[in-house]
């Protein structure tokens, strides 16, 4: 059996759900996980990465309930027969890695993380089970403060990313003023509690007439499918209604406003009162009015989430990879979390957070022009007896800041052209036996020789002109070419 | 069942073999990838991530032979009942992504990567099961030229890695030449073969006389565990023995030395002209001496090597956890691999490729005072009915390019002091009633601080002296402390 497995070749074939990224996706993450980072630290943020698995009970939300508690995550059991899981976030690393060490850490801890996170789920375009997220968290601070820092961080990690204002809106709520206004409308019961925020999470793609159906008798979607609704009352929907439109010009109107829906209750007078010192804060910290709103309709997590909840949407249109235009919605969230480090440790610790998602981002990023890694000078390798030769050429070029190679393949000089212009390189080198005799190189600017070639119909003036193509002392090659590039790559 | 669970408090532990790392790792780690990703670019290489998993029939080394083909790498079944496994290096997912792209890659295909490896072995002091391996690899490309390229790189990432010549050494060597001489001292079979090279590969660490036991009757190690010997001749010890030893003051000389011990066979011939072919380029490339040595002792993982190999040795020493000294050795390795991609298509495909381990360089280098991180200027909150205003006052420092934060912890003020100085705050900022009316701000430099406290032996001295600590007003604290930072961190 081993045998025959051994003799069968087997099938290359990339993991379904995963990517094989390229260098312009990379370098586009890694600009902005260091734009992000930067941002995390200068508001004295220090990182800590966790590591990649974690216990699959300290993980929480994924439970064993099952033999094989593989819902959601990627687990498996390690030599110690212990069920281990990749990280799904990292949030619920730094609650273990701050009860475990809860004694030696300075208070509050503030900590950043840059890394991937992992889930086991349905992939699809631009679903991937591999993604990168940058997280800011403070742990051991409680009061309205900790949460404006955190959305001034978002706001700043947004432009960090590269929007500009306008561009990107970070939308902020509080779960207190949900709750107060469910108590206002007499909504009691934690399912339908549950069926009311979904509802009111679909403000923004449904709009206020879907919304309606889904917290009455439900609705049917395009696709047939049907959502049971929430059962309540046209008086209860239209307080709703007014509740999660209550969106003026300014943060402190939207404040009056939620005020009078939702003031009637001590939840809601609560919610209200913590957005105020809120927003006392972020005028302090000089966030404008565009960057940070107050909006009612915003729900996440309302599980997990204990105080103000956030979230940043980029505003910005991308093509996708049909080339469609897509609005880029949510990118980023975070909000107060006072349960999660309590989990462990019995007694609570107030903590808040931020988290931004970098892969999809980066995907948009990558397409630009701008981004794109310029391929390296290339030394045409003419006669394999002087390989020593055009290598040193190669090493001169580097030393003189200039990316370069030798061609080290098998191909004549029509495929090393080919091969020049494949990788993207910005010149080519050529030393031939004239060239050598006469102690010369011939230098062929690429770009200029592409652009050329658009005003040249013909192959043979093409051939007579060699447009982009000179000689060169060959004391000169590194020099020449170095400027050729504008100084050095 | 699912409710006792759920009652119980986890116990919040690291998984065992991971590492949480702290901001000073993460900035070596960080350093160290973007030094010797520089270099791999400089050479023509593109950065080319894979992803995480592999499917276990395409990983090859650790094939299915049992239901669950757990040893050595972290593997599970994916949703569509397909063994899937973290990657073990950076290579064998290589092979996997050249074999499937075959058609549509640029050849020769030039590829660096630069990120976690995972293997699921036993942990210890300084052998974590995550690592980071930064690799460059050429498919595509037969000839010494393409393995002498890979030396030099090699030397380039030593000294990228912070090694100044000297301190650290490319020891190279080829498979033929292996062959040759074991042809030459009558060693056939595969078995004798394979414990030759296991012997020959201890020369550094046993030396000539551990060597000879292993060669011939075997050898007693001090804890008393008996390894049985290769059962050879003492005239083919001895032949054995003078060909591992054959290192001579340049690699010019070596291979004569070489020449003589292993050239009457054709492998060994093949060996020293492939050597001889590298060395003409090495010096081309203007790689030194000391730099690149040939050492026929070199033994690495022959079943997978098929040419030239060679592995980067650090010279240096460093201090372990325990503070011992310890000589670092092997830090990075490779050599030429045709086969691995052959694996995949049946035809081959000649590769060569070089992996630098980052993480024990990293680890080093963390441990060095200049890598610290260093804290942000805190703002102290006097009056927490001010906390707008302290807010307001850190974000004025970042603004001037200063790492600021506001304390948002509940503690009074000799807390805040000691978190200043646990989280290594330069300096702390301090406005009371006192300095709000007056308009200025209250500035404690911490370092300079931190030395005067060394000349003052007593208290009250201390107390009325307050070196470090001056006043300034409140418009000019920023560029107070930036300057007093030597113009911002």
């Amino acid at each position: 059996m081993a045998n025959d497995i051994d003799a069968r070749r087997p099938e290359a074939r990339k993991p379904r759900g995963f990517q094989d990224k390229g260098a312009s996706l990379l370098r586009a993450e890694r600009q902005l996980v260091d734009a992000i980072s930067a941002v995390y630290a200068r508001w004295g943020f220090d990182q800590l990465d966790t590591g990649p698995f974690e216990y699959v009970d300290a993980l929480g939300k994924f439970l064993p309930d099952t033999d094989r508690p593989n819902a959601g995550v990627f687990a498996l059991t390690d030599d110690d027969e212990q069920w281990i899981a990749l990280r799904y976030d990292h949030t619920a690393p730094l609650a273990r890695y701050v009860a475990e060490n809860w004694e030696r850490l300075v208070k509050p801890y503030r900590r950043f993380s840059a890394g991937p996170v992992w889930r086991n789920e349905k992939p699809g375009p631009f679903r991937y089970r591999e993604f990168i997220q940058c997280d800011a968290d403070s742990v051991g601070v409680a009061g309205p403060a900790a949460d404006a820092e955190m959305i001034a961080i978002a706001v700043e990690a947004m432009r960090a990313a590269g929007a500009q204002e306008g561009e990107f809106v970070v939308r902020v709520n509080t779960r207190q003023l949900l709750d107060g206004v469910m108590e206002a409308a007499g909504v009691g019961e934690p399912a339908r509690r549950g069926a009311v925020l979904r509802a009111l999470d679909k403000l923004d793609r449904l709009g206020p007439e879907g919304v309606t159906l889904l917290l009455g008798k439900g609705r049917k979607d395009e696709s047939g499918d049907f959502t049971p609704g929430a059962g309540l009352t046209a008086a209860q929907i239209d307080r709703l209604l007014a509740f999660a439109g209550a969106r003026a010009e300014t943060r402190a109107r939207t404040l009056d406003a939620l005020s009078d829906v939702a003031g009637s209750t001590a939840a809601g007078t609560e919610g209200v009162t913590e957005l105020g010192a809120i927003n006392e804060i972020l005028a302090a910290l000089g966030v404008p009015e565009c960057s940070v709103v107050f909006d009612p309709a915003v729900v996440r997590g309302l599980e997990y989430y204990t105080g103000p909840v956030f979230e940043a949407d980029l505003l910005r249109e991308f093509r996708d990879e049909d080339g469609r235009s897509v609005r880029f919605g949510s990118v980023g969230g975070g909000g107060r979390y006072d349960g999660l480090v309590a989990r462990f440790r019995g007694e609570p610790a107030p903590a808040t957070g931020f988290s931004v998602g970098v892969s999809r981002l980066a995907a948009a990023m990558a397409a630009s022009e701008a981004l794109a890694v310029q391929g390296p000078v290339l030394v045409l390798v003419l006669d394999r007896d002087h390989i020593a030769e055009y290598c040193a050429m190669a090493a001169e070029l580097r030393a003189a800041g200039v990316r370069a190679e030798t061609y080290l393949g098998a191909s004549g000089m029509r495929a090393q052209m080919k091969y020049a212009d494949r990788r993207g390189s910005p010149a080519v080198v050529i030393v031939g036996e004239t060239e050598r005799n006469a102690g010369v190189v011939t230098i062929k600017d690429l770009k200029v020789g592409a652009e050329a070639a658009k005003g040249i119909a013909d192959n043979e003036a093409w051939r007579a002109e060699r447009p982009g193509q000179f000689e060169a002392p060959r004391s000169e090659m590194a020099a020449r070419i170095a400027s050729l590039l504008g100084g050095g790559t």
